[in-house]
């Protein structure tokens, strides 16, 4: 480590002092010339710790999976070239609803006052171009001067918190070395944002609207994001409340709960979950945003006239609108409402379980149902599983998970690769518990470097490497046989060590029994990474699945399409 | 192949036709279902043919290599995810003036219409974000509707083959399929800039400023951009002209004439070089453009009053400016003055050759300078040598190239890992010449899974893998035993048979018998891809570098820095 001068206290220190007081331990990125003394800071910073990654989407997809869990998260790229190679995972962090804070190592100050046409600029002497393309995919930007730094440096880090959007900072070399005092005090958050008038209007109209009805919840990411997750438990507790989410939001509720419903998908929704949603008496809707991938584009149907929408900043009752009103508050008064009224509801009626399926015949070629029921059966609490949008998406959401087990996918930005990178922040976040990556071959090519970095950091994941020959996801849309949905085979199992795991599981299972094995033999080493290469039919689909990608290539075609 | 229905010509095939009819025979790309039909188009067409890529930065890379080559390229990609990853990859084509066609296929019109929350999109119903971004990064942008689609592509192409910088087309689903008819005309050129008053007056400056004194030429990249290669050459042929190159243009003219000088780099030129350039009697600079790292940070020293600068559209004798002038026109003036004047001018000053060194101990280990040498030695006329941004750039720099050699370096956008997924383009661009990469391990690293495309479309490169633990030239820039600096170590003769290659030949040379008995062998082996690690020194560096590295690091510091 380069040793950083005493009592030489810094732009740069207090960036990371407040990094660090938002519960950053680990900053993800690549080197680059514009940042390497902003990272000697890093590196000697007493609660922070430098992981560098294979490439910058990488480790901007890194960044994302650790902030998911972290509730906030730090990524260092180069001016130019290693911020835009980071751009779709920050977009995707936008879509997505997570907090990353973005630290571009740019030129100095005299340089760029200068225009002098240097590496990583487009040579016209601009240099803010790309911070005009970040304000696109970014809650809140910065070009650092000494003067004001360390209050934009607030500005920007306040809001990213309160809105769990990517921020970004451009941090010039000579910035990031100009002296300043550390933090006198917390980053302050914002007021509470709720109106009491609003708050009492809304409880008097969802009174009304529920009367003695048995109250539905419908839940989702944003409720998570928002911080709200213990005032919907509360909610949930305070009387016999059936209740679903959307697979977005999937693992928000406990999914072993008799209340739950499972997952609702409109149209696509199992027939009781869309029956207890669609025909609730009264329907709670908290924290959802419907997309055409989690709503079976565009299938839902919920009868306003019965609804209480719970927004982050605005509830909704049977059309009226009462705001601004957190949603935090508007679950509390629900919960009140419950809890004063004294009644008991009846239990949710039930669904039949399935006949018990015969056991596989354990020689058979695996296919995707057989599958996921597997990987599903082998989850444990306190797993953190990572579900690349393809058929592992759609494969893993049908299933009930155990309770404390956390599911992640990217069902709105669906960049497909996403999760590779994501396991090495979510492992880091979180680094008591075991990560379980499901990921098919053609996405996994997109990100697949990322393999040794998490080899590095000693991340035991399980790593299910779904073979069946190419882009499954585009084919069921468009192109079964073309070639353009091939990818080159690749041998997944030679890959780990060539990128420089040692020690490490690999498994290629093509039938059940080498599944079980694969499986079996992962939970019995749990300190490991293991790899299970799961051969399936190149054009076998979980159901869910084919009627999604019979909708998009509707979509696709438009009014006028074939 | 998905068949297409007879009769229907579309948006998509007139684009096709467009591109094919400017010379592009291949479209480098990842599909997506926002691009499905159209790449059935692709497929289908008579003169093109779809090269799928791991990834979009790659793919973007790889149409930046072939675009070098070619003098026009195209790159598809899907809506928000597809188009960011490759972002980079189009910023540095706008930096390295390379003639790019992203078409990035989006949700079909109604979509956008109706705002819908859809996959791939940030969830506002804003879907014009990332075409704004494009903005920055691209000359000419559109967002294709079908009353003016044609019109629109013909603009954007023509602005992409006039400034050979990267282009913007948003091609929705369902323009895509609209119908239309083909080209009527070949694409307008746009008419000659040049005005007869401005040549008439120039050429008359610089007869004047010329006299009777022997002209030396410092021609770079942009004489090549513009197409004015051959103008060029019937300069230097016009009478003994001392010439030489900036690092950029390297290649541009034969390296083996003896009147060419070498690499200028200001301070950091050979001495015979910096003196022939600088004392100069009459110097032409002719499509230079000085940036950091191929100027010496800025230390060029030309001298105004007797240099006659060659720009794209204009020119400057002495500091008297001339316009509209064309580059083309303007070199042809020059030519015929050298012509009329019936002079012919002394050979210049052949630099002394350097001492014979002793034979090197081929069985002590490689260094950098042992390395270049050696590789330099082995190149064949119609090689494409491709140097990563780092120790092979300033490594090969300094040699000189048998004729017929392309050099393809990237050092204003400097994106190390840029030149792995160009080697796939510039070997599809020429299918008759063999690439030759050069690259670093810690560069290698940002873009390796593009090795199993190499594979697949059977390009016989050689590569050659520096492996020296890390980012040397960061290193050497900052943080020279920083852990930041180190990567994680891979086994890259292992690699490629991981990514799919095979029959491949793959070497590891840590002394000079081993490189010499791998470039020997490759030699033997043509048609194959041959991978040779050479293992040096962690902290050595070409000499150019170690000077470039110290000025990098005074620049970052700024005025005030230590």
């Amino acid at each position: 480590m380069t040793a950083i001068p005493e009592a030489s206290y810094t732009v740069g220190d207090y960036l990371l002092d407040r990094l660090a007081e938002l519960g950053v331990t680990e900053v993800f990125g690549v080197p680059g010339d514009f940042n390497l003394k902003f990272l000697d800071h890093v590196v000697a910073h007493d609660r922070i710790r430098w992981v560098g990654d294979a490439n910058e989407l990488n480790a901007g997809y890194a960044a994302d999976g650790y902030g998911r869990l972290r509730g906030m998260s730090a990524l260092v790229t180069t001016f130019g070239v290693g911020e835009l190679s980071a751009a779709n995972a920050i977009a995707g962090g936008y879509a997505e609803h997570v907090p990353v804070v973005h630290i571009v190592g740019a030129p100095s100050k005299d340089t760029q006052a200068a225009r002098r046409v240097v590496h990583h600029s487009l040579g016209d002497g601009d240099f803010e171009r790309f911070l005009r393309m970040a304000r696109e995919i970014t809650c809140a930007q910065a070009n650092l001067v000494p003067a004001t730094a360390t209050r934009e440096i607030d500005r920007v880090l306040s809001e990213v918190r309160e809105q769990k959007r990517p921020g970004y900072l451009l941090l010039a070399t000579d910035v990031a070395e100009f002296p300043t005092e550390p933090p006198s005090q917390p980053l302050p958050r914002y007021a509470d944002n709720t109106s009491p008038r609003a708050l009492a209007l809304f409880t008097e109209a969802a009174t009304e609207l529920i009367g003695t009805q048995q109250l539905t919840v419908l839940a989702d990411l944003l409720v998570h994001r928002l911080q709200a997750v213990s005032e919907l438990e509360a909610l949930l507790a305070a009387d016999v409340v059936p209740h679903a989410t959307l697979m977005w939001g999937k693992s928000l509720v406990d999914e072993s709960s008799p209340s739950f419903l499972g997952i609702y998908s409109g149209s696509g929704s199992p027939e009781p979950v869309r029956r207890g949603i669609e025909q609730a008496p009264v329907l709670v809707t908290a924290g959802v945003q419907f997309t055409d991938l989690v709503s079976g584009f565009f299938s839902q149907r919920i009868d306003t006239a019965r609804n209480i929408d719970i927004g982050p900043y605005q509830s909704v009752v049977a059309g009226k609108v009462f705001a601004p009103l957190d949603m935090r508050a508007a679950l509390h008064a629900l919960t009140g409402i419950l809890q004063h009224r004294g009644i008991r509801s009846v239990a949710p009626e039930t669904a039949p379980s399935p006949p018990a399926a015969p056991p596989p015949d354990r020689t058979e070629p695996l296919t995707q149902k057989s599958l996921w029921d597997s990987i599903a059966g082998a989850l444990t609490p306190g797993n953190i599983v990572l579900a690349d949008q393809g058929t592992s998406f759609y494969g893993m959401a049908e299933h009930r998970l155990p309770s404390g087990v956390t599911f992640i996918g990217q069902p709105l930005w669906a960049s497909i690769g996403y999760t590779l990178p994501a396991t090495l922040g979510a492992g880091l976040a979180h680094p008591d518990r075991r990560p379980v990556l499901l990921i098919g071959d053609g996405a996994a090519q997109l990100t697949v470097q990322e393999l040794g970095c998490l080899a590095r950091e000693n991340i035991p994941a399980v790593i299910v490497l779904v073979n069946n020959g190419g882009y499954t996801i585009e084919r069921a849309i468009h192109g079964e046989d073309a070639y353009y949905n091939d990818i080159v085979a690749w041998k997944w199992l030679d890959l780990l060590g060539a990128l420089g795991a040692h020690g490490h599981l690999g498994f290629r299972a093509e039938n059940q029994a080498e599944l079980d094995e694969a499986l079996t033999t992962a939970a019995a080493h749990r300190d490991k990474m293991v790899i299970i290469e799961a051969v399936v039919p190149r054009l076998d689909l979980p159901p869910v699945l084919a009627d999604l990608a019979h909708s998009a290539a509707a979509a696709n075609a438009g009014p006028a399409g074939d």
